[in-house]
């Protein structure tokens, strides 16, 4: 083990070495910040404990010992396209500077001058981490496609012929994607009710959620080149949760033949901090297991290089709604949505390299997001469609509401 | 008729006067160009005759009277996302300007000034006219997605029952849309042969071109706000031709549920100049008629205001190829599509408009196109999967080899 990922080590920040912190030492996420309430241009961060770290002042002031000129440039930028564009050796040496810098055991006078470049994150606005060129979603969970295929339609096999062969992606939309917090307005649209002969244009009815991970794109690749299985660990940055709303009754009525369109277009929100992929090194396993009733995989999508196999993740994700009832009465958000990232059926490797099997190419700071993470149970569907069966299976709030899907003022 | 449409106004710039040139006075569209074999920084040009006014130098010379500072300043940007944000009363000013500097009886000084920033078009390379945020591409001849509805659902209608009440889109890649001219690699990607029980990876052997139009968003719109049939005159910048590479064995495998994907974002090729909506004025008619079959059109897709009908476009657009053969045998290329683009169901105000429809925010730059332009005749279809129904009937090449799809060293 690494000594980064060692759960021994503490920080001098107190606030990091609480069990409950979502930034322990040990994780030490990218995000991109600036003071509430100004416009400044965005500064590079790492988040720790309650606090961020403003990475540009550490960089001017030499606190990040052994970076090479190169990251110090991309780590003083407004974005982190950049410093993602370096690839692994980069991340990390700039992960080893600001664990140094950052463990209890830190030399004395970086760590009084590093005091200096600490604020409260209540005191900071995150921007989103990176300029997304180009934003791609996937549909990579078979218990998810096979639900919605159900729903959509009846009439056939849940899954698709195709969907077992190749993870099945769309291009998304890169300029609606949002900071966490930033408010969704409930989007007008056109739908068709089944009882009707034509079409009417009104605000979306049947509001979703969709609980998925995403990830960024670092080195890239070139146009007309392909990405191999056995060799992406200067591509994959890291992870983010994402929220792809989506309008269901949009949805319906427009998807075909060319997938959804507006239905999800109107927004797409994503977390604040990228966890790199190295962080995550010791949540990485073996990707789903195949079952002898599912196809072989072609070669281009299995890892010859069985050190390339640790594909999978082990992350657990969670959906929590607040109601604005529930605000005015101070209940607490509740827990709608619960799974494992390691139930998908496509690793992010494979969605990554199929991306480019037609030599597409990806940029540093493309996001790509895996679809809506569901599991086998009710509980670990990842989106309302599921969860409550397209309505027929209302979840009660502690307000004493129903929900079928989403209502104006829910929190997700 | 304003002045700078009107026919008989010829240019000092003789190779503007040739009636076959393809950028009279009354075109001034914009390009982004450097010096051929540099890495210089690309530069804001107006193609005239057989030459590039180098935009940049004319500001900085005070060559153009009349624009204000804030169009000054954008005009010297390495990209045209700037100038198009400003809006149409910029635009109009600009190409004002630029007209009075370039026409006959054009002020003597400003023109001897104005010759010494004029550069053959043979001596620079054309760049991306814009930063391209985000990419969207539609379906809106009815005549292509009849025919393609044929091909690739025999069993069902051929116009799926949305797509007369809205404009089908999908979005697109922006990362691989390139300038004219370069090349485009064959790609790789899985496909699966009817009469086969499994996928194979290989080489896409059902190459497509498709001949579109795109246009460049000028003033974009806010994200949970609409735009309305009745105002577009600052949200459109102007057209490129588009050829949107299809791979067409790779997209009939992949694109259900969620539409074409890898089958597509290999490569985008868009002319090197954008024509203004402006410059098109003379050129603007009614859309489509509608027929007693067709259905109604909801509101918001239906301009109140007469003086907004006139988003139809009067414009041919043609494909040429040539093969490698053809190259060596000195054969010229020869015309296999051409199509008029007023024979399109769906008109670019009534895309731009659905597009925001649930709030979908557009940003300067962000690239719209249309899907193939086809038309009723044999001729007029725009790509070849319906031009040789499918290989069926291929085409013959004046080298006497035939067309079913496009073969390597095939120029479009």
């Amino acid at each position: 083990m690494n000594h980064t990922h060692d759960p021994k080590v503490k920080s001098w920040i107190e606030s990091a070495n609480d069990p409950a912190s979502d930034f322990p030492i040990q994780n030490l996420p990218f995000g991109v910040f600036r003071s509430a309430g100004t416009n400044q241009p965005g500064r590079i961060g790492i988040a720790i404990g309650d606090r961020i770290l403003d990475v540009r002042e550490c960089v001017k002031n030499n606190l990040l010992k052994g970076i090479s000129q190169a990251t110090a440039d991309s780590l003083s930028a407004d974005a982190l396209n950049q410093f993602m564009s370096l690839g692994h050796d980069s991340w990390h040496t700039a992960r080893i500077a600001m664990f140094q810098l950052l463990e209890s055991n830190a030399d004395n006078q970086l760590r009084a001058a590093a005091r200096k470049f600490l604020l409260p994150m209540s005191d900071a606005e995150m921007l989103l981490p990176a300029k997304i060129g180009d934003y791609t979603d996937f549909y990579a969970s078979v218990h998810h496609a096979t639900n919605v295929g159900k729903m959509f339609r009846p009439d056939q096999a849940p899954l698709l012929p195709n969907w077992k062969h190749l993870p099945v992606g769309y291009h998304g939309r890169a300029s609606s994607i949002v900071m966490s917090g930033t408010p969704v307005r409930r989007p007008m649209g056109q739908t068709k009710a089944d009882t009707e002969a034509l079409p009417t244009f009104g605000a979306c009815k049947l509001l979703d959620y969709e609980m998925e991970l995403g990830w960024f794109i670092g080195k890239g690749s070139q146009l007309g080149t392909r990405l191999s299985m056995n060799n992406l660990q200067d591509q994959i940055f890291g992870m983010v949760i994402v929220n792809d709303w989506s309008a269901r009754d949009i949805q319906k009525w427009e998807y075909v033949p060319l997938g959804p369109f507006n239905a999800k277009n109107f927004a797409t929100t994503i977390s604040p901090w990228i966890t790199t992929l190295e962080a995550l090194e010791p949540y990485r396993i073996t990707g789903m297991p195949r079952s002898s009733d599912d196809p072989p995989m072609l070669p281009y999508l299995s890892p010859s290089n069985p050190s390339a196999q640790q594909w999978g993740l082990n992350i657990q994700v969670e959906v929590w709604l607040r109601s604005a009832e529930m605000r005015k009465r101070n209940q607490s958000a509740v827990l709608v949505s619960r799974s494992g990232f390691s139930d998908m059926y496509w690793t992010i490797a494979q969605m990554t390299v199929h991306h480019t099997s037609t030599g597409c190419n990806l940029r540093s700071g493309d996001m790509l997001a895996s679809g809506t993470i569901s599991g086998a149970s009710e509980e670990s569907r990842g989106c309302l469609l599921e969860r409550t069966w397209r309505g027929e299976n209302p979840l009660t709030l502690p307000d004493g509401t129903q929900r079928k899907f989403l209502q104006d003022g829910d929190e997700v």
